[in-house]
């Protein structure tokens, strides 16, 4: 019942395992990889869910675990936050070859992960995903980050993990916002290069998110597997692995445009974005329109939002959102560089659509 | 009249170019490196002396050079200043495929790398050291840091240049304390590998010190080649690179006991680090006297401090010195790490070094 992904990057190679208890073996998982004093990084939610079963595990095996808990939300992103973590782990007396904990959603992973890539230079950590959108995203592929008030996750480092334990037990904790939000990058899998995995995904996905523990875990597996292939072929994203981005030149804007609210999870702005993409790539004569529509129906039929007008308080600016996506870290030099698709499936980066079509969608 | 070192290190390899008057040929070197905005980095007294010069050579290439002048000094190797850099240079509007320059000591090398590391998970950058101890140590191998409350260099990455370019005509501007503190490092060049080098510096060090330009080259060049040929072999310092620290466990030690003031330059404790890391050894019955004696006689003649006394008003005190030395975060565990060595020449890297043997050669 446990299922194993690698992630095949020479030197920097490691395993996620996934699968439902994953948690009370964490200290056996661990016990190899972690020397001296190892901080496990949380946020005050999951420490008060979820972590006396890690830390309990952790000892049994005689891990000197030492929790530092933050705040939960984005805000913790910051360079503030980071600068106090480093600091932690140093007074606490981590080792350059030790090992660090990230326990939470992304918020935790990015900030723990880029702590652990700058003190002495870079120690080991490990990722314990907590929520459906790390556990398929943000936990694998070595991407850490803070964000700065010009931007979101503008400060960062690749810096790989040494294994993820995904316990797929913990997304039963998770409001169903959060999971179906979460889910939009399960789908996107579908959507950037695997039309097979869609059509499962279309008959399944509803018993995943509804507890099904035999299709949740093959559905995050896959989703592992798939990002785990992209990102070995594509390390740094200089090419292939801006595929993963799908939908996020819209959502990033979105997101930026609703100021980084409670009216848009991360995930929903994918689903809108993803959308959006497929619309413009319509548009611009790439895709058919049935794609378009069963992308809509199904991320529709999962519960999740498939349009702009559907962000509650939200009064749509075409040209603020435009100025937004202007600003994304992805664009090079004056041309927007988006991710589009040849129907479900079929991405492809393109770096020369025209501000005109893109206008005409966001006004539309 | 210009040397080139190769740094091989795959796909990060780049070149040092040293040289009297490379400043002027910064621009051509540069032009393929850079795209877009071109920050350059450096400090107050630099941009004094040299940025008109530079500025001037790389406008001749059309390169968008915008300079960044932050306070000179080791105060600024901190998180506030790294924080207010990165987001200075987001705000410029640096592209991920572009190049950010590192025009100063180790001061500005350490932290502009740090940030060039980190904006948008990483930009290149090129070094271009205006100190003898920056053209011969800081600025090849890729360490990038900033220092905590907690220690120096405690939070940092490897991130190596694209390339570096060492104009020897710049150090004519240096204050000759300075010059000799950066003359230490060439030194444990010889100390620690090569015999032959240590020979030829007897001969030649003071003449390149007072500015004969073909010995000062020459001397850099090897010096900077076997630097090289280190990080080539050994690039995150799991093993061989450590031998680069000869003498910096007792050099770090006396700069914390000392407050890191005006009192005592880097590399004028790396200076007694070294002869107390001789005398470490002859005391082990692992080094010959004479070699720890030819050692003392050389610094001596250069001009260079090679005791604890000769420290300007410093009332040594060992414990406090020995706790400090506990605190270096090249500390394994509970054993001190140390490099010691077998005559000039002849360094190694030796774990378990008795702690009584510290203190006796401390206290005497």
């Amino acid at each position: 019942m446990t299922a194993t992904v690698d992630v095949a990057l020479g030197s920097r190679s490691y395993s996620i395992q996934i699968g439902p208890g994953l948690l009370n073996s964490a200290g056996a998982l661990l016990e190899t990889l972690a020397r001296g004093v190892v901080p496990v990084v949380t946020d005050e939610n999951v420490a008060r869910l979820h972590l006396p079963a890690l830390l309990s595990s952790l000892r049994m095996h005689k891990l000197d675990a030492l929790p530092i808990v933050l705040p939960p939300g984005e805000q913790t992103k910051s360079f503030a936050s980071l600068e106090g973590l480093c600091r932690e782990m140093i007074r606490v007396g981590v080792e350059r070859s030790g090992l660090v904990i990230a326990f939470g959603g992304g918020v935790i992973g990015d900030l723990a992960g880029l702590a652990a890539g700058l003190v002495k230079r870079g120690i080991g950590y490990a990722q314990i995903p907590t929520t459906l959108l790390s556990q398929v995203d943000s936990s694998v592929g070595g991407k850490t980050a803070i964000d700065l008030p010009e931007g979101k996750n503008l400060i960062g480092l690749f810096h790989q993990p040494r294994t993820v334990i995904a316990d797929t037990d913990l997304l039963t904790s998770l409001p169903r916002r959060e999971l179906l939000a979460g889910y939009a990058e399960v789908a996107k899998y579908g959507a950037l290069g695997d039309l097979a995995f869609f059509c499962w995904l279309e008959g399944n996905a509803v018993r995943a998110l509804n507890g099904d523990q035999i299709a949740l875990e093959r559905m995050i597996a896959h989703s592992c597997r798939m990002k785990a292939e992209i990102v070995a072929r594509d390390e740094t994203e200089a090419g292939e692995r801006a595929l993963l981005n799908l939908g996020h030149t819209f959502a990033h804007a979105l997101e930026a445009a609703t100021g980084y609210s409670g009216a848009l999870l991360h995930g929903e702005a994918v689903a809108i974005g993803m959308v959006l993409a497929f619309q413009l790539s319509e548009q611009l004569g790439l895709s058919p329109a049935d794609d378009t529509m069963r992308l809509i129906r199904h991320l529709k039929n999962v519960g999740l939002p498939t349009t702009i007008r559907e962000i509650s308080g939200f009064q749509p600016d075409p040209d603020s959102i435009f100025v937004h996506m202007k600003h994304d870290k992805k664009a090079a030099g004056q041309s927007l560089k988006f991710v589009l698709a040849r129907g479900i499936g079929g991405a492809f980066v393109s770096a020369d659509v025209p501000e005109a079509s893109v206008r005409t969608l966001l006004a539309g």
